[in-house]
């Protein structure tokens, strides 16, 4: 048996079918027993859509208890009535569990500037909350009801301990699909029974989708409708968390970070028409915010990621890449290794061309998880990136299905 | 007859090949009978080659007097060695003309990383001196000598009066095709017979290169070795032009403006594997430099890049890439207009998408030349930017061709 969010102390959940979507379900539920800690991630995009709007209100205050979540329309670009759809979600799901409003937090995902369809998704909502469970498929159900053109579900669950009890925490995410017209939304709601401050949680999510969900790159695009949510409702009754010193604090933040980045991995291993999975790592660096930005340039060059579709070990894109990321930058000082995940050659040493054997990398680059690494020699701080190729396929899927 | 830079006032040059490139003209020479203010604008990225290191130094005083250019191979990443064949490119051009060598001015396009040909290059200044011409075709030996994998060559000339003396204007570009293995390099040099004081010349040349060919974009990456670089000799004999105030002043920069957007728009319609040229407008924004920032994000963005290259009327990419420029955007003010460049069509009011017929603007979008208008509604700035399409040719090309 796979264990999942259902496996989390007092969640319950359901994904179902309400017609906005023909023949998949596009209807997500989650429910905590008891109020939770919450925390969140919005899109950076200027144009944020109705349940951002709603969502970001409704946590201002730290605590959340309930998710409903829908695809097939993203509720972006619709303007009063889209608010006022996004509003009517809450405002449906609170009633049916007789909880706060301000305790339900919305998102969608799906096609932008389509009117959108209130009256089914209330009508959705209140017909299923009654399905509300924790047994394990339900939490299948979830992670299948959130996505749109990704190609399979992505979940994760973990168990550690603090205090001597056991903490328990799963998670869904939907990932860089390209939907007709628009763009991809990147989801991820992530729930676990630990106890924890709610300004605490707030900090924490925010640092460590910085080193996660925020080092993942398909098409560089970022959407209307990106969320990240943790909800943690104490259910495992350690003694709650308060400070960044508490030893219970640094194993919860450890695992909150390895799930986000196991999620942040699974999006992109979906991305669309990628052939590859690059993992980019750059070590010595002057610090970690250097090295982040400079990953996220170097991931997101069409030239880099075209290179690496061709299977070529094309170190000067790689420089030049990184030479542009609005950054002091000396080549002459870094190494450069490119291969695949299991093993990479150097190919500069110092900024000097070594003597490598073309062939053998190019064998190495026929994998499908690739690995480049940069040693800047210029400090101590380390980050890590993920990235797809450029291939034919991401140019045909975004350009053939039109509306 | 076609004119061209040696229609310019004691302007000659020529174009030659080494053998550096096996079939092509791979050197160019351009020459002033007399010093000219000189001005130039390098690339951003931190890894600049060895003539970008060269021309910044020799140009630092404002005078120049010729300009030697080499194909095939750029001369960068290419260490100590690569320094001083940049070096011997300006010392032996100088001492053959019997010009100071900081006169002279150095410019390289081509492989990245690879061994400097100082000695071919030498060899082929030394020999080709003797060649520099007035005549037209010499013109077009430089327009071809400094092509990569352009599929064409790229010239202006402009003539227009100030104080009733007849001013020339030419100008040579080379463009956004990618050679393997590595980066695109721009390149534009544009020469005049107007009198103007250097300072003025260079604050001119930055300006009128931010609307024009920092406007442009191929595939987001910026080169080891973009350079662009304008001489006036004077020879025209008005009156120095020494201030902004001045009525010649102002006709002098419209055409300077004109020639790069020219040259620009040249090279555009010539990247690689593009099948559209994209014409990007935003009018009533707050500001020249925020319309700008946001015309780059658009032009920029792989979603509305494929979107184009699939005859797609779908401005949730466009509003969206808006979005993601960073800046304080509200897309319910905006007025958004799709098609070609001789008919657009009002797709959104005020944020709101009109009935159109997206039949109809896919057929305009069938037209080569694509114009995309971006009403904001928000201040009285006006910008334009020029783009292309994101095709599966440019996927290809620049992943099958590897080192």
């Amino acid at each position: 048996m796979i264990k999942n969010i259902t496996n989390v102390r007092g969640i319950t959940c359901w994904g179902a079918h309400t017609g906005v979507k023909s023949m998949r379900r596009d209807l997500a539920i989650i429910y905590s027993k008891v109020p939770a800690s919450a925390a969140a991630v919005f899109t950076q995009n200027q144009v944020a859509a109705a349940p951002v709007l709603v969502t970001r209100k409704h946590i201002a205050n730290g605590m959340a208890q309930a998710i409903v979540i829908n695809a097939g329309n993203a509720n972006a670009a619709t303007g009063k009535s889209g608010l006022e759809g996004a509003e009517a979600m809450a405002l449906t799901l609170a009633s049916e569990l007789r909880i706060d409003k301000e305790l339900v937090l919305v998102a969608s995902t799906g096609i932008i500037g389509v009117k959108f369809p209130t009256t089914e998704i209330v009508a959705g909502i209140k017909e299923n909350v009654r399905n509300l469970t924790n047994r394990s498929n339900a939490g299948s159900f979830v992670a299948n009801a959130i996505l749109t053109t990704d190609t399979y579900a992505k979940e994760g669950f973990v168990e550690f301990e603090v205090d001597g009890r056991e903490i328990n925490m799963g998670g869904v995410a939907k990932g860089s699909g390209m939907i007709h017209p628009n763009m991809a939304t990147m989801l991820a709601f992530i729930v676990t029974d630990i106890a924890i401050d709610p300004v605490l949680l707030q900090k924490t999510v925010k640092e460590t989708v910085d080193g996660s969900f925020n080092m993942i790159t398909v098409d560089g695009d970022t959407s209307t409708n990106d969320m990240v949510v943790v909800l943690a409702n104490g259910l495992a009754q350690n003694e709650k968390i308060k400070s960044k010193k508490e030893a219970g604090f640094k194993i919860f933040k450890k695992h909150l970070e390895e799930m986000m980045i196991h999620l942040a991995q699974l999006i992109v291993s979906d991305g669309e028409g990628a052939s590859k999975f690059i993992e980019y790592e750059i070590v010595n660096a002057p610090s970690e915010a250097y090295a982040r930005t400079m990953i996220r340039k170097i991931s997101d060059s069409a030239l880099v990621k075209t290179a690496m579709f061709g299977r070529d070990p094309n170190w000067g894109r790689i420089i030049s890449a990184a030479g542009n990321a609005g950054l002091p930058f000396d080549y002459e000082k870094i190494d450069l290794y490119i291969g695949s995940e299991k093993k990479v050659v150097k190919v500069l040493e110092k900024g000097n061309p070594l003597d490598f054997d073309t062939n053998y990398i190019k064998k190495l680059l026929r994998e499908s998880h690739l690995k480049i690494l940069l040693d800047l020699h210029s400090g101590k701080a380390n980050a890590k990136g993920w990235g797809t190729d450029l291939t034919t396929d991401y140019v045909l899927f975004n350009s053939v299905y039109s509306t």
